[in-house]
């Protein structure tokens, strides 16, 4: 007896994804959202044949609409949803459809209570965000006001989604993906993403030559975006199959790498790090000065990061660097503010100041103002010290201030975790 | 006699752009030659009517091209150029027009020498870039070996150009614009953008609907993105018309949003603020716990910033808000460390602790977990004190962590730029 699923398989067809909104046809704006959803797509192995951005005309969007779903099964569209006048993606379908638009009395309540919770009176322009298409599905939106659509017409389905970001992710989660599962059947693809610290792009490229020798040159995609790299393996299949290649690949890429790979998958540096930390039982306190609160927003980004941050000082004074942690104004005499001995002396303060297993010093100039010759912009010293030891590196990141807080928070987290992995033992 | 240049203004039509590459759909990589494109053609006044990327299906291609042209005047395409099998954008516009294709042995020569100023034979595919249309203009391509195509076809423009970037920017410079020039005049694209903060984007719309009928319901372009709003002005016309017509508009939008404008085209909050605090030669400090450092990360981000911010606190637990931003612990008792009463005292003590003229305070609770019935996940207190008087204001943001960090920084910096507007007058 064939398997159902397995059957369903065999044509999952083809998708086409239209952007909607002026705003994304100016030179300064890109659709990201399409990527999110090609994700989802090609996890059930559905082709994405083409996708488009459209401005807010209505006889554009008509006629962009017509042409998708002649060449597509599934038309999968973002924006327009909002509830002022130039959103008029509901108009659009209905006009390309000939379908007919009634007010759904629940949304009105729904947006007006969202409106309400946060002491607020509803805009009477919401009130166009009730327009549903008689006899068609409306998508509930849990983080917006804006609810989506799904309509099956002329054997074609559409899906209509808001193209507010964090709002277009739940929806896909909540919606699409389990659609999918029952329309095309088992995941397709699989994928892991390795994350790796501490290494270049080119550098991650010069260790994995033995490894593209030894696999014929397979196709790996490493991304890399603000110090951070990562390595993606995808295989097709079943479940079983898939997992069993990429582990396979997995297993040599971790005796390549070792402890430059820090996690998987959507993991984040400072989400390894919190673990690390809770397993540890261990708690940490930061000093920083050109990175000006940049590392402890990191740190907190993670939820339950209250169990072992215990505080931070952003210290961009001579003043805040001896009151808020402790450093011995001599040092800073005699080494300046940016320092080995500084960024120690502030790991060490901070340590002290907050009683907790690890203290971060970070100190460097972010410029563009502020280099010399000894220390030009992009210096950075940071240092990670424990109760009888410390860390330190000198590193340099002449690039723009904002990458050079992002790489210094980076370079800071990832001594920590070293620091971390080697316990007590010297690091070289 | 009329100036010819001024008779072309009149007209410069719309365009369209196709991204041509199956590599642009898959969820890892976006089209970002179209936006390089859209500012030469903004620039005179062509504005972008949709763009789309396709994959290298011939039919596919083929019926893209032939929509395109039914819906602008200028047709753009980039990529598929190439010497492979899957290049196919020549015989998609040879079929799409019904043209003819020609040898063109110029292009050949050129070709083998680029190779074999490398040493290299030219491999025989590559014999597919000589292949031109009949009749119709070659752009030749310095920077590659794919030469361009300029078409004049059904009296629309079509513009063929390679997709690898830095070859695609030669082309636009080299081809591209001086065409524009010539067939637009000096007509151009003036823009300004209006920043607003402390309202949402409904709140906006609510205040425009006034001026949407004014002026016959003219599009204005409003983006929206983590707690900030944009207004988007533009006017077509030479420097000083557009300017006139811009500088008309945004007059009457100043008196509609008054203090809710903090700044103009790229200013950020925190850049605004800080020419605020220049101007007063004033300095600013921060205690800040929910937020995480992420109020003093923003503030930082200007560069200069060390010339008003002298440093923050990080303040995560009861403890570091007692000994680093001076708190009264008796408050912390009686109130709990997420109340108006701690967050004013964060203020007071951080500014006394940093003798800076405004001190911040912010605290509240980012979840997902730590919320009570009483507290719930998104509660935020912010105050702002400055010598003899603080301000204080109790917001209500039930979001994911990372957005109310944001929406948490970008109100306490709003409250900071009130209070420095209205001095030491209690703001209501």
């Amino acid at each position: 007896m064939p398997d159902p699923a397995t059957q369903q398989l065999s044509n999952p067809g083809t998708a086409s994804i239209i952007a909607i909104g002026s705003e994304m046809l100016g030179p300064a704006r890109l659709d990201t959202n399409s990527l999110k959803i090609t994700a989802v797509l090609e996890d059930f192995g559905v082709a994405v044949a083409r996708k488009s951005v459209v401005g807010d005309r209505l006889q554009d969007l008509v006629d962009e609409i017509r042409y998708c779903i002649g060449h597509a099964d599934i038309l999968i569209t973002t924006g327009g949803l909002g509830p002022t006048e130039d959103d008029l993606t509901r108009e659009a379908l209905t006009e390309a459809f000939g379908l007919q638009m009634e007010i759904d009395q629940s949304i009105i309540e729904r947006i007006e209570k969202r409106f309400a919770a946060r002491g607020w009176k509803m805009p009477e322009v919401n009130k166009r965000q009730a327009n549903v298409f008689a006899g068609q599905t409306t998508l509930r939106n849990e983080r917006g006001t804006a609810p989506g659509f799904f309509l099956a017409v002329q054997e074609k389905n559409i899906w209509v989604f808001p193209g507010v970001p964090h709002e277009l992710e739940w929806m896909l989660e909540t919606y699409l993906t389990p659609w999918l599962q029952q329309k095309v059947g088992l995941r397709k693809r699989f994928r892991r993403v390795l994350k790796v610290a501490g290494l270049t792009e080119s550098g991650v490229e010069e260790k994995l030559k033995p490894y593209y020798e030894a696999h014929n040159h397979e196709p790996l995609t490493i991304l890399a975006s603000g110090a951070q790299i990562e390595i993606h393996l995808q295989a097709d299949g079943t479940e079983t199959e898939a997992k069993t290649a990429i582990d396979e690949r997995e297993k040599e890429l971790l005796t390549i790498f070792s402890d430059k790979i820090y996690g998987f998958d959507s993991d984040t540096l400072e989400a390894a790090i919190g673990r690390m930390l809770i397993e540890r039982k261990a708690t940490v306190s930061i000093a920083e000065s050109c990175t000006g609160g940049l590392l402890s927003s990191r740190i907190t980004d993670v939820p339950g990061s209250s169990n072992y941050f215990l505080g931070g000082a952003v210290c961009y004074t001579a003043d805040a660097k001896m009151f808020l942690a402790g450093v011995d104004p001599a040092l800073i005499q005699q080494f300046g503010e940016v320092s080995e001995q500084v960024a120690v002396d502030l790991a060490k303060g901070v340590r002290r100041r907050f009683h907790t297993t690890y203290g971060i010093g970070v100190t460097g100039i972010a410029g563009p103002g502020g280099g010399t010759e000894a220390k030009p912009v992009g210096t950075l010293h940071i240092a990670v010290a424990d109760f009888n030891h410390y860390e330190h590196r000198k590193l340099f990141w002449p690039m723009t201030r904002s990458m050079f807080k992002w790489f210094a928070t980076q370079s800071a987290l990832d001594l920590l975790r070293l620091t971390m992995l080697r316990a007590a033992t010297k690091i070289d």
